[in-house]
């Protein structure tokens, strides 16, 4: 687990992780199934035109060129990216917005979609933030217009499939850009992009100096500063944020609706995910495309490990001609996710390879045989594999035991067949049509190992 | 089905598509699993120089460049790639033989791993050949050595994949490099890859013109031209081969080794894949690093679409100083058998969404409700989902029709449960804990639509 990426930035899990990955991504699709979200993936690669707003060159996108071309065909010409040109996706939502404009007329509203897939960024790789890494994204998208109840529902899904997975307990932290772009205006700051800009800083520079930027950069007075602060500071794990805000003593109607928006998000969970998530007026979230209910996520105990699911309503991410397809969407970090699992040693899969049964060979002209019994399991679902020589007994256990497999099994020249646990020694006359292992050892489960531990 | 991909060569799925895809990829690592083999994803980039042999600038490879650089990072300068910048890989064994190096200590061998990932070609695109697809590979990978065996095995494994699948039947054309090799030097002719390339063209250019390159460029006599182009002429669902090559009267021990490897697969298969393999001589496969076993795979009636499964026995792909890890593989083009299904209409999905129940609304206020009726049937596995809205039944009732949805939900104000199957019309009384649709509508099915058609 101490191994350290080849390419800094590009993990790669041995397989024994790889199955801790895997079951994380087969819950999660499991609980968006579930709840009826079909999947899709799009192409890896977008124009860079259909990725970068306004031309502007993002730090964090590759790139592609073809290395045939004898000067290559770089994207890039005198500082400026070209449009056309290729490059690797940093989300999934960008592809899920163009994937739902060129198909509108193929989908059904609202459409319900997960996608999981790897997006690639170009920034410095550091703990919990990696070059290439996973997403897993649900979203619902409208014809027209979308029901708030899908904000509802979307942050119900989410914190059921976070509770499915081997991690320790978390919180969504939800806020509404409505109720604090209300706010924002009803005590006089016009600039409310701006606001969210240096509300958002928070975490990392404290209330002082955002109080500073509010005045310097916005121009706010004390008073407007000290109110945006107090808004920010409200936090409450059921609707008595409402009273919270209300006391400010500020009104304006749009307001009014993030407030009744997030009241009706929280007053859900309160009842149906208990204890999962939290109202917390300081979640900003840095896209501008946001336009209703945003949401962080923080792993309790690891919260600087950063959020490990975002995102939010959007009410006009993607349109076509005057046709707009409003959404609201989650995104999950599996990757960083996954590494923080493996990294702090929080669940571990019962053993590193799928097989439970090893297929001895008595001696080379058995292989026949063998084949025979392994087909015999694997038609009732029991994973096996067949000694490619027929070494001593001992050196094919021994094998057995290297690769983890539980169980070896033997058959005479009689035709008599026994299988052993290799872990107990115990040894029982079996029949190949019949012997089925403990459901445990029948596939490999993976589990919590310890409490998780607060770091 | 007639959508053209908005990038030409990155083709995506709508919604019913990616059901099919998804079914061939689950039967595939379901398959895999069975057979013991472990799942592991490298990251999608290599290096310029662990991609490319002898730094030849390979048409196929995507350099890529971080777009925020001044004037890029471009890969290739002066007209040759650079070794160090990153390109994306364009196929799953190159990352592969490089994962087993650097993790060689924490691997057990004989290491078999499955490998289902998207690999990119710059490549022009046509039918069967994409920019973007996905590849599903088999390899048993050992330390120093490898049994025989492992060749045989991997067929079988593969022929049992490939018969799972909802595809026409198909023909593993197995050959082997030994065989051919020695058998090129027993008739004198010592430029065996000279040869290997001509023969592959045979399909492309026929007999004629083959025998013309060998006797050109090789300085081949017609004999040794006829005698080679009669080794490429044996085609055989038997072990019959053997004495149709010894009938040529060429000795040489290597290919008397080729002659016993390639008997054992045939032998093998022709008892547990009847009809699956065909010993076919003709098989070269472009790629130089194969040693012993080679196979492609055709679709019966669509072997205009080219080989769906390739590849073969590698003694010498990856090596950590003296040490050599032979392997074995296969590597299923699932890219492009999943676009002959659709393209074909082969097979299909029983409905384009998971959902098996949607939960209608009475009235606005009974969304709580409906939310506790879904909760129970996710909790019994039944793919839930809940309206909206709380629009007239009829409304309700044509939604989950538009969506494919089988089954809608009513909940009357006294608390007395209905469900009925939309298809049928048919309503009955149910309760939440306890009801249960026919499995055939719990999940989507994928099923083969038609005989295959013989194109």
């Amino acid at each position: 687990m101490a191994r350290t990426a080849s390419l800094s930035g590009f993990p790669e899990w041995l397989p024994e992780e790889r199955l801790v990955e895997l079951h994380v991504l087969d819950t999660l699709r499991r609980v968006f199934e579930l709840h009826g979200f079909s999947s899709i993936e799009t192409r890896a690669v977008e124009t860079v035109g259909q990725l970068l707003r306004k031309g502007e060159i993002d730090k964090e996108v590759y790139g592609l060129s073809r290395l045939q071309e004898d000067e290559g065909t770089n994207p890039v010409k005198e500082g400026k990216a070209d449009p056309h040109a290729l490059a690797l996706h940093f989300d999934l939502t960008v592809p899920f917005a163009r994937y739902v404009v060129e198909n509108a007329g193929y989908l059904a509203f609202p459409f319900r979609r997960y996608q999981i897939q790897k997006v690639w960024r170009g920034e410095r790789p550091q703990e919990g933030r990696a070059r290439e890494f996973t997403q897993a994204d649900i979203d619902v998208v409208g014809d027209g217009e979308l029901p708030f109840r899908y904000d509802v529902e979307i942050a119900l899904v989410i914190a059921e499939a976070l509770s499915a997975l081997p991690i320790p307990d978390f919180r969504l932290r939800i806020n509404n850009r409505k109720l604090a772009e209300g706010f924002y205006r009803g005590i006089g700051l016009d600039d409310t992009a701006g606001v969210l800009r240096s509300i958002d800083k928070l975490e990392k520079i404290g209330p002082a100096k955002v109080a500073e930027l509010l005045k310097s950069e916005l121009g706010a007075t004390d008073e407007q500063a000290q109110k945006a602060l107090q808004l920010a500071g409200i936090r409450a794990e059921d609707t008595s944020f409402v009273a919270q805000v209300q006391a400010l003593g500020v009104t304006n109607d749009l307001l009014e609706e993030g407030l009744a928006e997030l009241e009706q998000v929280v007053e859900a969970a309160v009842q149906r995910a208990p204890g999962k998530v939290v109202a917390d007026l300081s979640i900003a979230r840095g896209l501008d495309y946001y336009t209703g209910t945003v949401v962080e996520t923080v792993l309790v105990g690891h919260e600087q490990l950063g959020s490990i699911c975002s995102g939010g309503r959007y009410d006009a991410l993607a349109s076509k001609g005057n046709r707009k397809f409003p959404g609201v969407g989650l995104s999950i970090g599996v990757t960083r996710l996954v590494s923080r699992i493996l990294s702090q040693d929080l669940a571990r899969a019962s053993r590193s390879v799928p097989t439970a049964v090893l297929v001895a060979l008595a001696n080379e002209d058995s292989w026949d045989v063998a084949q025979d019994v392994a087909a015999q399991l694997r038609s009732r679902g029991i994973p096996t594999e067949v000694a490619a020589k027929a070494e001593k007994f001992g050196k094919q256990i021994k094998f057995a035991d290297r690769r983890g497999i539980p169980f070896v099994w033997f058959t005479d020249d009689d035709g008599t067949h026994q299988v052993k646990d290799i872990r107990t020694g115990e040894q029982v006359v079996a029949a190949p049509e019949t012997w089925t292992p403990p459901a445990e050892d029948l596939t490999v489960q993976v589990s919590t190992v310890s409490e998780p531990a607060a770091v």
